[in-house]
């Protein structure tokens, strides 16, 4: 039977964070196996905001795709590709945005709020008003059967299936409706106890050396109240308690737990075995990173490769979409 | 020195009149002579408004192309092509979109218009919205120096100009501010005095027989005051002599103006005199159009290889333009 199909990508704003593996990443290397998947670096997407200033584009793009490689996404299972890189979903853009209300891209919940999020910045543009129609082409050009988001999502992809519904009315059935492939994600906060975030200046880097990591964990912040290292603490409000429940061994997260309720272990002590526990779980995905950023040309194979794959399905959806729209069939 | 480029299109939305002819076609076959000219059939300017019914669309971009090529546009001398064709300019529209200001295209006079006239059709679209932006792509993808329209159009070019200058401040000097090339346009009346208009049912095709000119033409409204053949007449108010100023000779024009004045013509001889000279206009048109209907693949290879000749172009202005934004260049 053939496997079903999923969709997911990110936009190229550099170096992935712990935050961004836990939240999908390790979830994608987990649904290559059962799933025929497409990963996109959505550099079109990234122009919605970041139109002004490109300079940085083409690294970034570089630094996902590394950091998608060296986690373990295998492009053997999964075509990786760049969003630019596969033409048709320009063209599908544009048919259907000719069948998308105005009015559901302005109530879409994150448009207003990321105008004034990022007031000052000239981003009131048609592209931007329009992303969340991109989307839907990004995943309904594969008839995308899933798409594994974050519940922060679920509105956007919400909108995809009504651009879905909308074309199969006018035009017949031709797209699933592709539903939310929802799993239960790792809480990570980042090392000031807010939410991990690239902005926030708080993330661990799965490229941080084993100096960056004992350095940002030895900042980080703890149970604010144990001021001693034989004060009793609560683990449950650490962030490094939190990072211990992902990184540490059962046996070692619970007598961790117990050692600094009872004021047995201090913060630097425990930091540091978790420090360690840190960098050997990530020592894998930057010794494949640092082969790789070596041979940036391979990188490069493989993402035009990426490419190539996604484009043989794409191009026969848009060859039915035209067929349906009575539009002219491509030369 | 090379020829200046012009870019200038119709919507395919059926056979083409005499407004059509002497509001542009007729100054494209001159200025093919001059110019390096592009004319496309848009076709997905069409979805913006007529999405939910695209049934009779190939058959109108036939139409379109017949008139356009019988009135005399000459493949060997411009590009004639269908708009879906050149694929870049869906990937330009896209790229345009992030620049562009929702607030201009929501100012944009025609589009509350629209709104307004086609109430009740869910045309509130995205892809509606957005018709101004796909009109600067169709003139920037080419850099065309000029474009013909009539004044009403010029509120659109503004857009087209504007665009091209946010796009050369921000990348750096990429396309020339498209000027308008207006000509003195001939006033043509529908049969019912109103403008001619598919949509009033008051046009005279190019592909009229002379039976339905003749019938058209004798019920073409005249001087509404004169009622007797022998009333003096002014011609001035007179559809009929609107013709007759463009379709008879000068000393035929003046004899005209003269008897109907002095009472000395009645209505039906004038009409009869005007249908044979408008009868006369169209024939070669007519009847190239016979010859050119009986081989439509001759006609489908002419659009084709005009989209071929536009894409050569566009692929170019599109290679430049992802390299200004820093995207990545097309594998």
């Amino acid at each position: 039977m053939a496997k079903d199909i999923i969709m997911s990508g990110m936009r190229p704003t550099g170096k992935l964070h712990l935050g961004n593996y836990f939240g999908a990443l390790e979830n994608w290397v987990k649904l290559q196996e059962q799933y025929k998947s497409y990963h996109a670096i959505v550099d079109w997407h990234a122009l919605t905001t970041a139109y002004e200033d490109t300079s940085q584009l083409q690294d970034n793009i570089m630094d996902v795709a590394l950091d998608w490689l060296s986690a373990g996404l295998n492009p053997d299972k999964c075509s990786i590709y760049v969003q630019s890189d596969v033409k048709e979903i320009a063209e599908l853009f544009l048919l259907l945005s000719m069948l998308t209300p105005v009015s559901w891209l302005e109530r879409c919940p994150t448009y207003k709020d990321q105008l004034k999020q990022l007031e000052g910045r000239n981003i009131a543009n048609f592209g931007f008003l329009g992303y969340p129609c991109l989307m839907a082409t990004d995943i309904l050009v594969f008839k995308a059967k899933y798409v594994p988001v974050g519940e922060d999502q679920v509105p956007h992809l919400e909108m995809s299936r009504e651009i879905a519904r909308r074309f199969n009315t006018i035009y017949g059935d031709t797209f699933p409706e592709p539903d939310a492939l929802l799993t239960e994600a790792k809480v990570l906060p980042g090392v000031d106890g807010r939410k991990m975030s690239k902005s926030y200046e708080n993330a661990i880097y799965l490229s941080d050396t084993p100096q960056e990591i004992r350095s940002k964990v030895g900042n980080m912040i703890t149970d604010p109240k144990r001021i001693r290292k034989d004060d009793p603490g609560s683990p449950d409000v650490c962030s490094v308690y939190s990072f211990h429940k992902i990184f540490s061994q059962l046996a070692d997260i619970e007598d961790t737990a117990q050692m600094c309720k009872s004021g047995t272990i201090g913060c630097v002590a425990c930091k540091k075995k978790m420090a360690q526990n840190l960098t050997a779980f990530l020592e894998p995905i930057r010794s494949k990173r640092e082969q790789l950023e070596a041979h940036p040309d391979t990188v490069r194979d493989i993402l035009n490769e990426g490419a190539k794959k996604a484009r043989e399905t794409a191009v026969v959806t848009l060859e039915e979409v035209r067929e349906k729209m009575n539009l002219k069939a491509a030369e």
